[in-house]
């Protein structure tokens, strides 16, 4: 969470207002009925990602700091806490979908309310808990970029391949090749102190470590590419894959990123634009962990480590490349930045870095306790909030979850 | 399905029409979120029985019997078909759920679409076609049903407890002391050869048995009677229990009625019309077969075969009682009709009757593949459609199924 | 169970002394380690068989009729009761084949000292305990067979096809064709009130029932015919199956009946003599009731009810055919019997007689609790003890069940 | 694996028959039905140890480089094989309790045949195969403490509490207070590059990081420690487990340690010597990464790092502590010792150390492939052979595992 040491910047309230703002742009094209649906445990309902981000103003701002608030509904908290166990019992995770009611115009209605207080509330707020704005903030935005995933997740699930916005023409050019940067390594730092931005617990604190001299793609794995490494036998070749993707691609029957389909001999995929042709020179997405790895064997290099990834954007402009400003079609279109089209997963293990500690209280428990099994990804995607992300950010998922827009940046030894 | 030899009663359309409206009218107090969620896999979204009905409607008569017709959207039957393998690939039933497009409106349409050009043509058909819409109309009698069961299903998983209807008010009478009815037995026949009503194939053909003399409670089962045998230890009598029933009870932590909920130590059940304590004096319900046959163990008696409760019914009105007339409040009441309040529990398995035929053709799935496992049930619920039910009538399910509105009539040796 | 007023047969010993030796035969060409493997829930070790069995003697009998006998090890009852709730807590049932020790040596010991104190007592147990040692006879004559059928399955999960017994010569003839007998039928009667001979409780009471005109096959289903309905795509025909039967094929992949295998484009089978090839005039076992059921809608008929198959054997002589007599090679041969060679699936569920009522005590969950979900078998087996089975026997197993040697006898309406 | 440089010691031989003869006298106990049960799917029957670490001579020394070699048995490599993709088909892993044949006798005369021709060629062996050798004698002391808690597991689940080996005399003193060793970091080295011992491929190469100052606790953390945490609530307090962990606790409903029972409320752990009391002074063993975790937590601390633990060890005397010698009781003594009595959890993931490249070959499935989602262990039990491991060794396990001689070495920062 943001650090009590944070200066409050004085726009807060309208970083607040267009991030409150974005998410019920993102949220128009859905009927009430698209914003109920879970597709499958690890996503949510729209409608839930929407009271979800409320409640966490409700309750850490408004309930906690602002004298006389009374909750908007007080049987709510229950159905939309996430996860924390601080906040008391809560609706079990995999029955969101079940839950028709409040309906999507009744969470419009809820969002106003608190919004309403909360902003009138704003200026009189002290310091720290202007950080936890901030920190609702940045936590609203990760759910503006799960929404979306899980949106297509959802519609994904229709038979009747329907579309959430429509897309820009097709993009039939293949990529240009790849080329390789190289850094030179040495004792260098990674992580954050804080200091002038918002930044995670898990980022801090900013450490040195040493790294020898690497290479890094200059872009991202292609669509293209991914076909060649299927028409390889990727997904067939055992000895290309970690002993736990080889048993998830047999159990699963994996023969290609997710979304994709052959029909009639012909590969497409699936997208919040509506099912569309392998696009070549366009990055893949949707792969998890054991396929980049497994695609990185294949092309006899390598995922990079984060720290890798963190140096060579040591100097990028993470506000740059294909990310998300606006309700607007949501798909990778092949820039030149490190940042944007998709998270980039690395070889390192989402941990502590040396003297991490987690925040008090119930916010604490916002990302310390997801450090096992996870692996950390870099960047920012097509998805993700212009803004949001910073070369110090640390995303993560498990191995096996390729739900979100998860692409792959090859990297190797100097 | 109805014999070809039936004759088309002159009032088909009439029937047709109200059959249709009803169902429209049970949708009404629902939003396309509440029609489209699937609480479990035994069920199916609201949204889904509007559809599948039609379906079956456009597909038997429109399609293959009247010239010209165009499928609605020929891309929806494989959304709707139910388990007709003879119709070709279907939706997964267990991800039925998960379809939020076609809208709830939408599929209004769809039915507006069906019902024009079928009234239009219903004329025309010859008899055996006409037998079809009659076979279609009682279809869409036992889906409306299961619309019923489905929708409880649903809402009950809400945290909110919301109501679908508002119910009567609350009956905290005791029932009257169970009697007995004594019928001699003897050779008997049960079961019809179709003549002059409509008739599923199941209940064909007429037969004759031997019956020896028994005797039949003059009324359900009561909630007070139930929550006797559950204070009485029930639940954890393993004696009481079939094998089956008490893995049953042991995997799945049974201690009372599905939708029986203690709250600080008072117990209270979920209804269409929200949660309701316990009504001492009224039938208890949503119990499965299990639990109908520890009940009767634990009373000291035994559940009636079908033969027995239809030779009880013989002579019964089976349009009195507390059936499902229009939209409105459905709960059991307590009444003296052998129909009505809920299905009752045999302890006669769902097996062909000798000299049993399936019918020709796809519609000849109906019944008969289903006849493994489950057990028949006798009577009709408050959520039966009034005049679909019979004496010969045969519902059934498996003996863990316990979402519809099913309950207990004891039966004893004479 | 016996009836307490059936006459003690004054050759109780030597039934007892030859059905304990029998057993011990029958486990002599065992190890320990093959004696300790549970293949799969429905089955158990060799060595529990032999150890339950004694328990059964050495509960209903020594421990509760034989003043100051004292348990052989009072830790054992936990380990080898099967399923009598009235006894108390067992371990359970999945896990019995984690139980190395006691070792198949010391169950042997076992069964030898509980042997010595019962033959001593037994002159003076009074008519209704011995009653209860010829419940335990037939009780150890059904783990016989069971014992045999979990042997099988033991020793087919080992790649390398170890042999249980030498078999007799390859029998490559076909059968000669199937013929059919007819019967009158109208109203008769099944079901046995005891009298002269040992019955099960299941089996009781005689009652009159009215059965049509009826053919019954005059032999079973061979190989060679199961292998023409697989030819003919008997697995693969949604319309053959009932939908339970259907599903199971396609959650389990199932192509042929259990123990085939197609290796190198020739079907073979693994038996208690190893792996031989398909016999084409020897009947086919194996099969389950969805197979069954399957086959004889394919054939255009279908199964017997228990009630045709137990007219047809009126007369039959219930100890004929190919039955187990002592420790030889267990496989069908193709007999003209009724008995012998294979259980016979019919139609019939397996629920209780009119006026069933089981027996007190804790021997009364004999039968009586597995009235549910479950078909009847007639007939008798290659490895059933001659003498266990007769006219009025039910066997029963779950539709899905097929490890047993169970196997198809058609009929047809008259 | 071993490096192809390293020069193959003059005592390899002696070594080899060693490491060979104490597998051996590990089985001696056992009988064959013991060696044939697979407690869980992670571990495997005790007659399988023996035979797979004799397959892996047979196949990568004698049967790839002893010209004329033929197979003991040509159908064992399917049974025996354990992972290797490269080496085909093999036996379900799941399913390896299912093989009572070949017996324990068989595979001992296995292992003598192998053995036999092995020490007949093996002077004859260029370095290259001679470092294969090698490779296997230390994968067979793996296996011999996979052997070890393998039968620990195997006779845990019999509810008789057999003994494998008679223990010492219980230990009921409390330990010394724990202390706390001081050490600076920097920049330091941990891994090697092979060198005068031997190394798994993983340990490689030696490489440089930076390591801030710490402090590693001088002994392990006590029964009676353990104790104290679960009085305290430590299983029941989710603020103090990481979010898998506490899923882990919540779904397997676990109140403490593996092999803990408490019986009318006194609390006894299952050891290969049979049940014994908590012995308070004596270190805690099989907790999981989870559970080591939320202790360290609960104590205010943390685990170490790999690099940590590697630094601390870089002087002490790997070959010193309670570890396994010979056939004899096997259980955690409370040394002094940072290697021995049980492994330690460490922080760490397991992942590849920069410039990491698995061997070429089969072999090199050996553990690159395992890179992902477990995390290292550092030290040696008292199961692990003497000799076997060093400081620069990696054990590995997930997260949730721990049927091994795992346990807990506090740390903390400088």
């Amino acid at each position: 969470m943001a650090r009590a040491d944070e200066q409050p910047r004085p726009d807060l309230g309208k970083q607040y207002a267009a991030t409150r703002s974005l998410t019920l742009d993102l949220a128009a094209p859905l009927s009430d009925a698209d914003a109920t649906i879970q597709p499958h445990p690890d996503a949510s309902p729209a409608k839930w990602h929407l009271a979800h981000t409320t409640w966490f103003f409700e309750t850490f701002i408004l309930r906690d700091h602002v004298p006389g608030y009374s909750l908007y509904d007080e049987r709510w908290p229950y159905l939309f806490n996430s996860y924390y166990e601080g906040e008391g019992e809560r609706h079990m995770r995999a029955r969101r979908g079940m839950v028709s009611r409040p309906s999507l115009d009744e969470i419009r209605a809820y969002r106003a309310h608190v919004d309403t207080v909360l902003m009138d509330a704003l200026p009189q707020l002290p310091d720290e808990v202007q950080a936890l704005v901030t920190l609702g903030v940045h936590h609203e935005q990760q759910h503006q970029e799960l929404f979306l995933t899980d949106i297509l997740a959802t519609l994904a699930e229709n038979p009747l391949d329907p579309v959430y916005m429509d897309g820009p023409p097709l993009q039939q050019d293949n990529a240009a090749p790849m080329g390789w940067t190289r850094h030179e390594g040495g004792t260098v730092e990674i992580g954050t102190n804080g200091g002038d931005g918002f930044s995670f617990d898990c980022e801090r604190p900013r450490h040195q470590l040493i790294v020898p001299g690497f290479e890094l793609a200059d872009r991202l794995v292609t669509q293209g590419e991914w076909a060649d490494f299927m028409r390889d036998g990727g997904y067939s070749t055992p000895s290309l894959w970690l002993s736990d993707g080889w048993a998830w691609t047999c159990e699963n029957k994996i023969e290609s990123p997710l979304y994709w389909d052959c029909r009639d001999g012909e590969w497409s995929r699936f997208t919040l634009s509506g099912r569309r042709p392998i696009e070549p020179g366009l990055p893949v997405t949707h792969i998890n962990y054991f396929e980049a790895e497994a695609y990185a064997r294949w092309a006899g290099v390598r995922l990079p480590t984060e720290a890798e990834w963190e140096l060579a954007a040591a100097h990028a402009d993470a506000a740059a490349g294909n990310q998300l400003d606006r309700a607007a079609p949501v798909m990778p279109v092949g820039s030149d930045n490190l940042f944007g089209d998709c998270w980039q997963w690395t070889g390192s293990a989402y941990l502590p870095y040396p003297g991490f500690t987690p925040e008090e209280g119930t916010v604490g428990e916002y990302n310390g306790k997801f450090m096992c099994g996870q692996f950390v990804l870099k960047g920012a995607s097509c998805a993700t909030p212009r803004g949001h992300s910073r070369a110090t950010y640390r995303n993560f998922f498990y191995p096996a979850q390729r739900w979100q827009f998860t692409g792959v940046r090859l990297a190797r030894n100097a």
